[in-house]
């Protein structure tokens, strides 16, 4: 067992702060990492304070991991001490159903096992997420970071960034579609960035007038304030595809009425009851399609690290001490972040380089 | 122009009764047809009674409609006097935009003009549709019956048959694939007909315990009962595709849990809004899709027709005397007809044949 210094919420009112917690032994197929950065999803607060009331304390968040290779197990053949590796929001599954046969984990019939709050198939200890300096995961479960990424902006990639990219490649975005992203967040701004290197045409939906500059500059093609009727309706049918990464409950109905015929709407992050209702007619009418999608597989999570690479692409992000973590929950909340929050680990040791 | 003898509603509350209607004279791509049969859609009672507020009255309905040829205009040279002719839930288009280019006339997006409460886009009268001894249609929009069925069968796969077969095979419904089919009336005993020649193993979803004998006997290799929770949770996760023809509100939670990842639940019947809610997870994490569809283009309704000959298929009809339509009515609404009323024209002479 190796001990690990870590951030971990004691209840729904403590806050994060510090914490010891163990990491197994390896198993053969086992990869040690020694974490350099975590990305704050905005996941990892609801865990932290139990919106979802399936919160097991204590609770170590994060699944938006980056570091180095410190040992490996004696099964393992794709990694050694010292490479740069990622660790995202799953670190096992059952692999014999016939979405992990095709790589598809995140989508197991026996359900994978998350990063954090879950529970090892092994074990049967609860999962320790990303904020700690240390942990230990299956081979399967750890991609690995090309060279040409900064690893810091490359973290937010293992979630924010795989979310958005694979519904994008699921549906099959090519040079000239037209693209929608709904919301400019972590998710959102990570959308903007992958529609464009597919080569589509992109629109940003935004509710408020002063972000029309930031959207801009973020690469949209165009901007709808989305509050502005008039230009909702100039936009009526024009959309081959919606990227739907708002996190809280919203109208789908004006978005459904922009799409074209055979147009999809893709939800990521909402997952809540669907109200104001769906009008079914705005599917019928036009055979389009609401569908969602839950982060990706292994297989593509390395897929859209070799795709930033190759594009040069990389999330926006703003460091942070991990000192400072509950501070920077309440900035989240807000929205007041661009565009992720990477923990430099290294401020754990507390010397706060 | 023609003197047809028709039947009407004059307002929202007479009912349906003899009515004279004027046809126009042929037009150059025009097909002129004596009506031998009619089908009685849903549809036509919702606009007779003007459950959707957009009837203009006088309005005769009707859009499954199965006559010979007694004209046709002087371009048309697809059909001449004699042939076996159908007309279904469109007579006119743009012509010009995407998805008619694609035959996909149904999706037109200048909005494809009904069989009946439409507007002719050339001399903007109100169509009049298929209760009636006669009707005039641009060639495009009329298809071949084929010799092989009977005329009568045909009439309903105008519309009934081309609802449930174009999104099977829009979604590419093959042999092995599981596929829900919810509802029996009209629509839902022609789904599990096609899903079968498709070479799917089909399971009816009923309300209740004594239709199962019916669904069996209709072809459904299973039938669950949706009010059995037990029944229900054994097939979680167990279908490709889900037909959903029930056209009144229900909740799409249950059967949305019932599909396989990536599984696709297609609403053809409801225009109203979803409720109780969609719950967004059912979609994310499962990839799944809902989506809507809509009657099929013209070339596919011409394919329906092929593939009922090929495959030995047909509605199962009662023949109606349209002096008997009111009552006719009664019994749609209360579920009591297997499963497709269509009018004996010849009975509209009064001959009572």
């Amino acid at each position: 067992m190796l001990q690990a210094s870590a951030y971990a919420a004691q209840s729904d009112q403590s806050g994060l702060a510090p914490f010891t917690l163990e990491r197994r032994d390896l198993r053969p197929d086992d990869v040690a990492i020694e974490i350099d950065y975590c990305g704050v999803c905005h996941t990892d607060i609801h865990f932290v304070q139990n919106d979802w009331g399936m919160t097991q304390y204590p609770v170590v968040p994060g699944h938006e991991i980056v570091g180095r290779v410190t040992a490996v197990g004696s099964n393992v053949t794709g990694f050694k001490a010292g490479d740069v590796v990622g660790v995202g929001c799953m670190v096992d599954s059952c692999r014999h159903c016939e979405p992990c046969k095709e790589g598809l984990e995140q989508y197991c019939l026996e359900g994978m096992t998350p990063t954090y709050n879950g529970e090892d198939r092994h074990d049967h200890s609860i999962t320790f997420g990303g904020y700690s300096e240390a942990i230990v995961v299956s081979d399967r479960f750890v991609v690995s970071i090309p060279e040409r990424l900064d690893p810091a902006a490359a973290a937010p990639l293992l979630c924010a960034g795989i979310t958005t990219y694979s519904p994008l490649r699921h549906y099959g975005v090519k040079p000239g579609d037209k693209v929608g992203v709904i919301g400019m967040g972590g998710l959102g701004h990570m959308g903007i960035k992958f529609a464009r290197a597919l080569g589509a045409e992109v629109t940003v939906f935004t509710r408020s007038e002063h972000k029309v500059p930031e959207a801009r500059s973020q690469g949209a093609d165009h901007v709808i304030v989305s509050t502005d009727e008039a230009q909702m309706a100039a936009a009526a049918g024009a959309f081959d595809f919606m990227l739907d990464t708002v996190p809280v409950q919203h109208d789908l109905n004006p978005y459904l009425a922009l799409l074209r015929y055979d147009g999809t709407h893709i939800l990521v992050g909402l997952l809540e009851p669907v109200e104001p209702p769906l009008q079914a007619g705005n599917l019928v009418l036009g055979r389009r399609v609401l569908a969602g999608s839950l982060i990706g597989g292994m297989p593509e999570t390395q897929e859209v690290l070799d795709f930033c690479a190759e594009h040069d692409i990389a999330c926006d992000v703003e460091m942070l001490d991990i000192r400072h973590i509950n501070e920077a929950y309440e900035r989240v909340q807000s929205g007041d972040v661009k565009y992720r929050f990477v923990i430099d680990m290294a401020t754990l040791k507390g010397d706060g380089r």
